[in-house]
């Protein structure tokens, strides 16, 4: 698995590296600091995100460097010799805890936190905030498609309508969320996924009759072919031509894999198609559906008995509506040797201090209590809870087993071991929704996960603000 | 200007290669053919769209090809290795018709034109899809931003925020819809433009206090210095610390370019904060303003008499919400000598067949009557209307000039000269607003851009459509 595109220490915002500067020319560069990111608000009015992006960031940070190019670019855009000497030398030398990806993660709990220099931890900031941003909010949609759809198989048709090149990590985000296969050929080729597809439109319109089409395509190219039904009238031409040519492949030893619609009623069409399968003693031959999916879709359709086994889904997938973005920030909570916060009128939106940890509640069978707790790294056995969140006060009068979910996953700018391929975290993904109790699932008002802090933490955060006179 | 990612053959759907294998096993692949790129909605409830991604897609296509690990990706496919070895040696050598980067573009009517093989303007049809949709919709959204913002600054903060690496292509595409620089400074690099940005709230908090954090930024990098002033309280501490700083600037012959607001009451803040700056002889000091805005809050802002001068737009500029893409598609218009359509239910959806042109009418003063006519490319010279479009029908009785508005652009998969930089592109793209009439141009119910069809035309799809019998 790598990237395809080029890494380069520019992908950032030009504030990272004026700051930088700054810090470098004053020497205070190398003092050490922690930042988090976290997120405020969950997407789709849901109960949950999936937390994905973290192989993309940690590869980036890996092999972050400025080309020589680049540096003469920047000097063209008056940052300083000194500083662009050492930026030229520079690689990522710090340490990055994170959960596992495919991991449930929650409003305002810290879910990458990032220690290092105070200038390395800077420059990160826009690449960490852009793929972790992106890849979460994808993973979450697909995993609420995979929610609805059970057992169905569900493939990313997205390219075409992504947001530019954001299709590739869409691509790659799907699949944490429960996705089987992309239509995306480089993502496939990158990540070692599996490319799906078989045939347009404009594939049955280039022939004189869609009978044509469909016998030439099963004849040049008989693996894994799909049939187009809907070009011209689904029912009584598509479908039919289509068990036409199913028998011919027959004939030849050969097994037509399915048909698809991509128009008209889904349910309707996908209920007489199957029929006519059926009757045609083609009862192995799939039908996939496509146009305008997404989880609602998708829960409806099946709602309603459609006869679909595959779900082709483009635009909902890999752009997310309504929400196009997840609102992740990444906030300094330590630097030279203190905890930091940011001020904000809303006492809510204040940061939290410090190197943190985020404690959660499982039962003894192992599944999830609906509660989290951030707390200082030291308070490693089960923090003291505070009083403003009620069901974390409560917390304290049952023996809940609290595990933290942060790991360190990056070392000295170099990767640890035991990071997860995309399998293993898609499948990691799936075991945590199933411990998640299903009032957390709802698609309409799901009850809500509760993020607390520790005793410890509120009374830090309010020592420092408190120390903020003007 | 470059494309910084990696240019590949395999930034494709998988059914792209499937179609293409059975062509060329059938020898039906050089067979030539025409597609159309269109698209039928305009976002945003809007009147127009700003047509941009062409140079990505020009560059795309040059250089187009295959490497050899891709072509082993595709044989783990199972794709065919007669068709494998031809793949090995593609280039695109096909014609492109386009407008002009920068031009405003209607629903329905063709807007990219691909000539070449059956094959070649088959398999670049994701990539096409994928970068015109996306740029053209950020394009629209900037535009949308420029007309309320008139002569103010307008800046992309869009990267952390973007889909992924969709903020790339945002950073570029923005420019052509006005805005005046980006804080991404890959974009900045491979573009030509403007890396913007100078400190965030981490900066201010990694000092013990703010007046420190400014003097030391204003000392270490004083050229283009913007100060963050809400980090802790906008009024009370953040404009009377940057005032302060700036007076210190000003006795080492230096100058403070700007504050920067990013909460709060924008309208309110930046007044009161004009106020304070103007007194203190700071009335050359800038005030930038960002946080959650898009084309609504600057009209209201500004409407409000707010003193700000420069704009910092996020994610509502990349992201594009509530429309996250632009519906166009790519159909087949003409294939082995006949002009081509794909039928529909909705006679509406029904495609426009044959090599066509777009003639848009204007004034004899040069601006836009606000109608196009989609015509054969034969019917150069005024081509006649058809009935069903009642304002085109009126518009036989006028004297009004028609132009074409699509050029080749690349012809045997070479760019032709004469193609536009991205500053070209944005003053043409203000150039043609101009022309538009403002009712155009309106937020709410704008008035409708007519798009007819010429009688030729209209006949044709007639005749076509009924040669189809089920």
């Amino acid at each position: 698995m790598k990237e395809g595109f080029s890494i380069s220490g520019l992908y950032t915002d030009f504030y990272e590296l004026s700051m930088a500067q700054v810090y470098f020319l004053q020497g205070a560069h190398l003092k050490e600091a922690v930042f988090d990111y976290f997120f405020r608000k969950i997407p789709f009015r849901g109960g949950f995100v999936v937390f994905a992006g973290l192989s993309s960031v940690l590869e980036f940070l890996e092999k972050l460097q400025f080309s020589s190019d680049e540096i003469e670019f920047l000097r063209s855009k008056g940052l300083h010799p000194d500083f662009l000497d050492f930026l030229a030398k520079f690689r990522f030398k710090g340490k990055v805890y994170a959960p596992k990806e495919g991991e449930l993660v929650f409003p305002t709990e810290p879910i990458l936190r990032v220690q290092g220099s105070m200038l390395e931890t800077q420059i990160v900031e826009t690449l960490i905030l852009n793929f972790l941003n992106f890849q979460s909010l994808v993973a979450t949609k697909a995993a609420r498609m995979r929610m609805v759809a059970k057992d169905k198989i569900l493939i990313d048709f997205g390219l075409r309508r992504a947001q530019g090149l954001g299709g590739y990590h869409a691509a790659k985000a799907c699949m944490v969320g429960g996705f089987n296969g992309t239509s995306n050929v480089k993502a496939a080729y990158d990540f070692g996924l599996e490319p799906v597809g078989t045939m347009a439109h404009s594939f049955v319109q280039s022939y004189d009759d869609e009978l044509t089409a469909f016998s030439e395509f099963a004849k040049n190219r008989p693996q894994n072919c799909t049939l187009l039904v809907d070009t011209y009238d689904t029912l009584n031409s598509g479908v039919p031509n289509a068990i036409y040519v199913g028998k011919e492949m027959e004939k030849r030893g050969q097994r037509l894999t399915g048909v698809r619609l991509d128009s008209g009623d889904l349910a309707y069409l996908s209920k007489v198609t199957r029929k006519m399968l059926d009757e045609a003693g083609l009862d192995y031959v799939k039908i996939t559906a496509s146009n305008q999916l997404d989880e609602w879709v998708i829960k409806s359709l099946l709602e309603q008995g459609a006869a679909i086994d595959v779900f082709g889904v483009g635009t909902s997938l890999v752009t997310a509506p309504p929400d196009a973005a997840l609102d992740g920030v990444y906030k300094l909570a330590f630097a030279d040797g203190k905890p930091r916060i940011k001020i904000s009128e809303n006492l809510k939106k204040v940061s939290l201090p410090g190197k943190k940890q985020v404690f959660r509640a499982h039962h003894s069978d192992g599944t999830l209590v609906g509660a989290d707790i951030v707390a200082f790294d030291e308070e490693i056995n089960f923090p003291k809870m505070i009083h403003p969140f009620d069901p974390l006060q409560q917390l304290q009068l049952h023996p809940y087993q609290f595990k933290p979910i942060l790991h360190m996953v990056m070392e000295n700018g170099k990767v640890l071991t035991g990071i997860h391929d995309l399998l293993t975290s898609a499948k990691y993904c799936q075991e945590q929704l199933a411990k998640l109790p299903d009032e957390y699932k709802r698609f309409e008002n799901p009850h809500i996960y509760k993020v607390g802090i520790s005793e410890a933490l509120h009374q830090k955060r309010i020592e420092i603000k408190s120390s903020f006179k003007n």
